[in-house]
């Protein structure tokens, strides 16, 4: 029935499906349960779906869920692990060194951030000035000798024989590292409403969008829900 | 009655004493609501702590617990907000240009990490020898180059114009973050059972630790069942 | 500071302060660990703390939590119970022969419940009439039976010599039961939106409304943010 | 491939099987994701699923769950629902007026229980006395005559147009209600841990065993280190 296996995401990234529980149906169930009856059919049940999305009457959205393998830089992994419901497991470079790969942000996402942005009005403030193409090359570089050097350092240090556990402390945040994460559609849709709004930034975006889309495939009724609620 | 303000820790890291609530008397209380019963003095309530204690009766003890303000390297954060049932703000540089301030291991504590470990055994099979004093200089080395390399490139990108949610991918794992962290009790007593195990990284140990230092203040009969644990 | 010692509830229940920990002040100081900043005074932060409670930043509101005692009837816990962030330990008929209390709505309550009730119309349908004083005491008739035969049954059984697990069967989920239980500001947030709204039983809301002046006295700021959002 | 639909519980309940999601093998996989490894086969990763369970590395054990449909006295609902990881929606008396099924606990039981039981001196102290097969059947008539006398007064309190929530007041916690409840493998130990233990009541027992055949089933590599750890 899925038919989304993995969905590519920035440079070097993806969302990968693993597998899923629950249905729209089992949501209607489980809700169904404080009055002994069943799934009535969606002519019916649609009101019910739209009246426990609207009302938060959240926990018979617990009763489905989803499970990915995602791969991702490590400043997006601090913000996704914020959701507490979740269960993860993810790479850890005490006990492998990390692959030398990190993200880095095209020339038009480095422009359009900087010259649309309202929240760093700090930073322009140093400048005065507008984000060009030649300045974004530069912060390309810049980005791209950091990789370099602290690659370059990290290896170094293992080389040496320093621990894995020491070695690891020049890698940036910009590393792409690694999780399986596990969690019921409740924690999904709250990670979306968070993530995918305007206010996130954009790399995570990406990744609750990525989620979307799984949510849309699978649960494509309380999906309907959450997509409305977004164009309001 | 608390007399510890704040614990330094490592080089430029702390532990700061916020608040705590409970004590080892309501953990009694909240175990007697089960037979209405009140607190009866230690010589007949040091027997039930215990056995709630060696039983894994875990509830009473969320009747306590401890908030704290933390300055550690991102690497510990990582591990640190594992534990889920937390609470904590953090410092973010989405928000502010973090300062320039990293974790840099001893000379000492590159060398015993190196020499004693025994999860190390890939790095140590690089060089087939023994960690030396100049080869630990020759790590601590590397380490400064790169936390300089990494600030001004981070530096660098924030004077382009580049927004502060990306001129933060060159930071590394070492640099110092700072967070407010609420638990209670059960949450602390799991938490250092994990960290102040000899298999914890050394650096998260160290904070672990000042954590007890806080339990043994603050629930002096709880750290004692603990701390029983722990030499066994 | 907190004057507050015990609230009666219903005929024989009580809400009673046991202690709280955090303030309106920490929550902002939790809140502006994101840009290393510490409270600035009222003047400025009220206006981060409307920020924070309308935009659902609801982490920082973590920072802070009541310990209350509570005597209730036993269908009350249940619904209490569902909030599951709390933490309690709960008087048990397994360890004790719990009490002979119950509770009995005044023949107000039952009026007007059942003249008022849009949730009751299977019932009303039964009669198709009015409930009337004389009603309304036959009810209390009825619910005083069955706790007077519950009790003699209850006491029966533990005479007989059946362990208490099992003499309890007979208890009804009017009778009084007492816990001990603790949440951060947060949870009782939530519970006071769902347990204070109108759509809840009235019963409830008595206790939910007890935790307000709780909140209301200790956390004065954040509670004139949750009653702003009452009256809309 | 899972072939237990229902098993029947006491005199009217059941547990049913509804769906489950995760693999022994998806435990495995999870767990090497902080090497950056696969599952390798049973041959070697038998003993890595050992070492986890062992040692309590719980987190994998969350990548797996089973969803299950319960229907069971209100005295076996307010225990199970103390674990607080887990999702449940359970019938609701304030919505519809719920079936007259009680539990009768058989002569042998009765007897066994009263006979054997340490924890209930005091009732056993009121008679000093054995349990005797006759006093067993006087206690089942006890236990009728509350049921039947409750349930006259709640059916009355309906007729007389009294509201469901206020009606429900002299239904007993050996009434029948039913829940949905869906929880992650971990949670399923640990309330197996505690609820299949010999000193958990009895009633408990037959679920927590009940859902423990479900484990042997689905997971059954996980199943043989928890039966492991029952025997020791």
């Amino acid at each position: 029935m899925k038919t989304i296996a993995e969905i590519k995401l920035l440079d070097h990234g993806y969302l990968r499906f693993i597998e899923s529980w629950g249905s729209d149906e089992r949501i209607i169930e489980a809700a169904r349960m404080s009055t002994d009856k069943g799934f009535q059919g969606w002519d019916t049940d649609m009101r019910l779906l739209s009246y426990l999305y609207d009302h938060k009457h959240s926990t018979p959205f617990e009763m489905a869920g989803i499970v990915v393998e995602v791969k991702a830089p490590l400043f997006i992994f601090s913000e996704w692990q914020r959701h507490r419901t979740q269960s993860y497991n993810e790479m850890s470079a005490r006990y492998i060194p990390i692959p030398d790969e990190h993200y880095l942000p095209t020339i038009e996402r480095i422009m359009e951030g900087a010259n649309t942005s309202t929240t760093n009005k700090q930073a322009q403030g140093v400048t005065g000035t507008q984000m060009t193409w030649s300045k974004a090359v530069d912060a390309q570089n810049a980005m791209l000798g950091a990789y370099y050097t602290t690659q370059r350092a990290y290896a170094g240090l293992l080389a040496l024989g320093v621990t894995k556990e020491l070695a690891r402390l020049p890698i940036t945040v910009a590393r792409y590292s690694k999780m399986r994460a596990s969690a019921n559609l409740r924690n999904r849709l709250a990670f979306m409403t968070l993530r995918s709004d305007p206010s996130a930034q954009w790399e995570i975006r990406q990744y609750s969008d990525a989620i979307g889309q799984l949510v849309k495939e699978l649960f494509p009724r309380t999906w309907s829900k959450f997509a409305e609620g977004q164009t309001k």
